[in-house]
């Protein structure tokens, strides 16, 4: 009785940890939400609240990393458990990072706020990116919820048609800057938001990565999109 | 004796993966130097060298990161050595992203070799920059290896210069667009390694950070550098 309480009891701190990985997850999918929305409508309120938001990302970071390592020391998980927990302390260093990414958007919006420059040339592409991002990590979060490695299947092509566009972009830009070099700085302005984009989708991209190790036990960075998929299916 | 025989071989195994994380720290400290000098020499040879030797970074954090889950799992480690093993953890991914954007810059030398660009004008800020953000990986390694928190106590302040740099540089370079529309193309090339580098650094700061936690148990990512003092000192 009393080892099946003490089980009982892992169970759910390991849960609680599980939990608390998607809460963060789901935070930082808002703050891409919510500092896109502040560029494209040049919300100042939106883009402050983005940045101070950082602070609970990086507060949760923080806290799931002491979850995991008592977790480790004191319940000594093995096999699944134990993937699942290292799982978690890769995947928070990337939810960190995107919400790092998410923030320096939220301070380009503030200061093109302050500017009054004209944003709007280059929306459409940024805003068909950062969902493209946005789609990425919340099916990460979604295989890594369900324990599913073939809901990460399509991301790895994702991540390509994202570099595709962000390649695009930057073409794009350096005519526009080469037709009226006035744009210049607009124009860099608008690349670092590409870049941070771009950026999101390579963090979306390793957090499916950890879920197909966690589910599958096996080491899938740096590998083919085909080995990815016969290791997610097999 | 049987468990004195155990304590060594797991003794043994610990430092075996110290070993190895020392050594993919200096291949990665290696990759910068050579992609720096593939790019301010046009060597194209050197320029294919750093960007094939990136697998082998790639395959020593795969190779790391099993050793750690596998002496987590079987050896059940506590207090220091558990933080020393999940430092270790954190630490090969900042490496392997070094060695990322090393390959980048590689990939950069590569282009300008065969387009026969001028890249001197911005060398020197660019040297600058790279040379203190190995000099910054160098010093997080060398506190790693040496178990000694005061030692990335400058870090920190490294880094802050290296974005200021940065900075500069990303305003050089728009007054250079401005005033010469052709130099575009090349100047966001120059941009590109900028921040290539200028990654490097926070992830050599990250790494430095690791250290803190894994020598004193306290986690100083996201404080100041105040409070990093005072936790490195204490």
């Amino acid at each position: 009785m009393v080892s099946e309480h003490i089980y009982k009891q892992y169970d759910s701190e390991l849960e609680a940890v599980r939990a608390k990985v998607l809460e963060m997850g789901s935070l930082v999918e808002q703050q891409i939400v919510d500092a896109l929305e502040a560029l494209t409508t040049s919300n100042a309120k939106l883009a402050k609240r983005v940045i101070n938001n950082d602070h609970q990302v990086n507060a949760l970071e923080v806290q799931i990393d002491e979850d995991c390592s008592h977790i480790i020391a004191l319940r000594q998980p093995a096999a699944g458990d134990l993937r699942m927990v290292l799982m978690m302390i890769k995947t928070i260093t990337d939810l960190e990072r995107i919400g790092d990414e998410a923030a320096k958007v939220a301070r380009l919006a503030l200061k093109s706020s302050e500017t009054d420059r004209m944003w709007t040339p280059r929306f459409a592409e940024i805003k068909t990116m950062a969902n493209l991002t946005r789609e990425m990590l919340h099916m990460s979060l979604d295989a890594f919820a369900r324990s599913d490695a073939t809901k990460v299947l399509p991301i790895a092509q994702m991540d390509e048609q994202v570099d595709g566009q962000y390649q695009m972009t930057i073409r794009q830009l350096i005519t526009f800057m080469l037709e009226d070099p006035r744009t210049i700085s607009m124009s860099l302005e608008v690349l670092f938001v590409s870049k941070a984009i771009e950026r999101i989708g390579d963090h979306a991209k390793n957090i499916s990565e950890y879920v197909v190790y966690m589910v599958k036990g096996k080491d899938v960075r740096h590998t083919t999109i085909e080995q990815m998929e016969q290791d997610a299916n097999s």
